[in-house]
This record gives C-alpha cells, sequence and structure tokens, in this order.
C-alpha cells in the first residue's frame, strides 16, 4: 500500500489553523479519503498532558524546557499517530508542526536554528510534510481575533504574548515559505473560513493520487 | 563569593538515593554549610508535573519522548534551581542527574548514549557534578525494598520495570564509575542507612572548601 500524505497547517495564533484542519479534514472524509486529524503538542495521551503544561498561564518555564517539551510530544505523536497513519494509506492532516518549533522558539524566543532543527530531525525521524500550509494573518487581526477568544474563555501563557514577538514568529514562517516554494504554500488567512478552506483544497486536490 | 560544590546521589530504584541524599542534606546544615536538596526529575514547579507524567503507571510512553521529558525537566532544575544556587556558594545535593538518562534510557532501554549525551550536554550547558555517589545494592535486593515500599503505596510506571532491565541500569552504573575514578564514587548500599551516610559523608568532608 502506498504511503498516505502528510498536511500540515502553520501559522501564528489566531491565523484559523485549527478551523482549516478541522475543515480540511471533514472535506476528505467527504470524498471517502481516509483521513485522521492530529494536533500538536498534543494528539497523544501523553501529548496532552504535556500540551496542558506548556499551556498552563500560570507557569514560568525557560525557552529550552519549552523546546524540549514541544520535542517530547512530537516524538510521541509520530511514532503513536503520525507514521502508523501514513503506513496504512491514511491522509493525515497535523495543527502544527516542526516549523511551529523553529517559528516560536527559534524567532520568538531567540533558541538556535541548528539545535532546534537537529533535535527535530531526530524526534520526527526525518518525517516531512507532503505540503505545509502557511496560513497568514497580519498580527493585529491575530489579536483582534485572540482578544475576542480570550473574553469568553481566558486566554493561554502562549497566546498572552506580546505583540513584536507574534511579528518575529509571522516574519519567520514568511522567510520559511521563500525558501521552500515547492513544499510550502502561504494562504491568506484574511477571508471567510470557506474561503480560505477553497484554497487549501484546490493544493490538497492537486497532490492527491488519482485526482488530476 | 567561590562556586558551591555540586554532590549528585545515582543509582537503581530501591538503592536508598532519596534518603541518603537526604541524610546528607541534614548534616550539611548541621555544619552550617548552607545546602540545597533537589531531586530529578523535579524540584521545580513544571519539573514535578513532568515528574507525573513519567512517572504515571497508566502511560504509553516511547524511549524518545521519555528522554526528551526528562531533559525538559533537568533543563529547568539547572536554571531555576541547580546554577542560582552554585552561584550563590551554596552546596547542592541532587538526587539523580545526567547518568540516569544514560542508565535508564541509555542502557536500560536502547537509546544511543551519544545522543543522550549530546542533548544533555546543551541541556546542562556543560554543568557536571564536583561527586557523584552510586549508591550499589544488588537487584533482589532493591527489588525486595520496592516491593515492600510498594505494598503499602502502590509502583509507578518505573519501578515496576523487569529484573533484567534492573540489570542493564546497575551493570551501566558500575561501568560509568570505572571509566570516571576520580569524579565518582561508588558506595555499597547492603549496610544500614547510618553506616553508608557516614561514608558519603566522609567523602563529602574531604573535598569541601577548608575542612581538610
Amino acid at each position: 500500500m502506498a504511503e498516505g500524505l502528510f498536511f500540515v497547517l502553520e501559522g501564528i495564533d489566531g491565523c484559523g489553523k485549527s478551523t482549516q484542519a478541522g475543515m480540511l479534514e471533514e472535506k476528505l472524509k467527504k470524498e471517502n479519503i481516509p483521513a485522521v486529524l492530529t494536533r500538536e503538542p498534543g494528539g497523544t495521551a501523553v501529548g496532552e498532558n504535556i500540551r496542558d503544561l506548556l499551556l498552563d498561564p500560570g507557569g514560568t518555564m525557560g525557552t529550552c524546557t519549552e523546546m524540549l517539551l514541544y520535542a517530547a510530544a512530537r516524538a510521541q505523536l509520530v511514532q503513536e499517530v503520525i507514521q502508523p497513519a501514513l503506513n496504512q494509506g491514511k491522509t493525515v492532516v497535523c495543527d502544527r508542526f516542526v516549523w511551529s518549533s523553529l517559528a516560536y522558539q527559534g524567532a520568538g524566543r531567540g533558541a538556535a536554528d541548528k539545535k532546534i532543527y537537529q533535535l527535530n530531525q531526530e524526534v520526527t525521524k526525518g518525517l516531512t510534510p507532503d505540503l505545509t500550509f502557511i496560513l497568514d494573518v497580519d498580527v493585529e487581526e491575530a489579536r483582534r481575533r485572540l482578544e475576542q477568544k480570550n473574553a469568553t474563555k481566558g486566554g493561554d501563557r502562549l497566546e498572552n504574548m506580546d505583540m513584536p514577538f507574534y511579528r518575529r514568529v509571522r516574519e519567520k514562517y514568511l522567510t520559511f515559505a521563500q525558501y521552500n516554494p515547492v513544499s510550502v504554500e502561504v494562504i491568506s488567512s484574511h477571508e471567510k473560513p470557506e474561503a480560505v478552506h477553497c484554497q487549501i483544497w484546490s493544493k490538497v486536490r492537486e497532490i492527491l493520487p488519482g485526482r488530476e
């Protein structure tokens, strides 16, 4: 059986990733394509506990600790969920992956790219997405969306970060896209969810086997 | 101010480390030597949460995930507790450190020594103990002690490991000691706690400044 395709959605908090990841999974299933939706950090029992640690607004945490916790959750997710699903020929949709570490811990918090990259090569055993979507939205708009969300349910440790931090993270994503034109698509996420989904789906359809 | 001394206690579960770490700290304080007692995994708010994850008997966890979680807890402990205390001239007593990763994830679970070592060099920023005590006890005796303890409070994920696993871990500790005769002391832990403590204290006293 051919290995399944691996799609990743990336972007700053408030860019609409989780919504789009859900819409993509739903669409795949509607087209009778076996699909698995997962997210980072999390997606496994251990990973969801690590997620709680990372997002706890009360915690103090060094950058190195944060980087290692993301890597630990990712190691478990690849081993327990992503790789087995791909081996079974399923399409995997993942909300965040290695590029979140490079953008957030690297550009955001100043950890060295090379160290993050090397660590994550080990952790993922070299697994790379077939296509990464960067949902791009300006930082002010993302902030507005998060403020709306936080007003109803309260923000977490990461979502309470400041604007210059988010600008560095966004910049890093866009630079990443520039250097990886084949495997990365930047999608403007200022439009309505349905319109953003259509753009994502048209790119996914291009590489789904037997769908040209 | 001179940097403080850093003592680590290592050994298989049931070897009496935690008891001895506590007795050493108490003795240091009795001698008016400012001392900090800490433990791995744990010792910080984040670290204690990671400890709960690691010791949860219900969890499934890959070796890579486990190694990264220990490293994450250690990064936070070095940054938040050990290095600041040493900088203030305090003596630090730590229950487990890098050698636990090499013994447990390396010899015990088969992760590559070189990877564990490189990762931990980063995580500790090269911090090494002034003296490491390996409390050596045979695996059958350790097992008996753990069974007694578990009969009253229930075992955790790591303490429920099998005998060949513990034998590999013990062997690794003893090999480590052989190759590091200056910075490692092997202390037989079959005797009563007070007798073991006396041996540890006589070695500590030798390197305490102004105490010869």
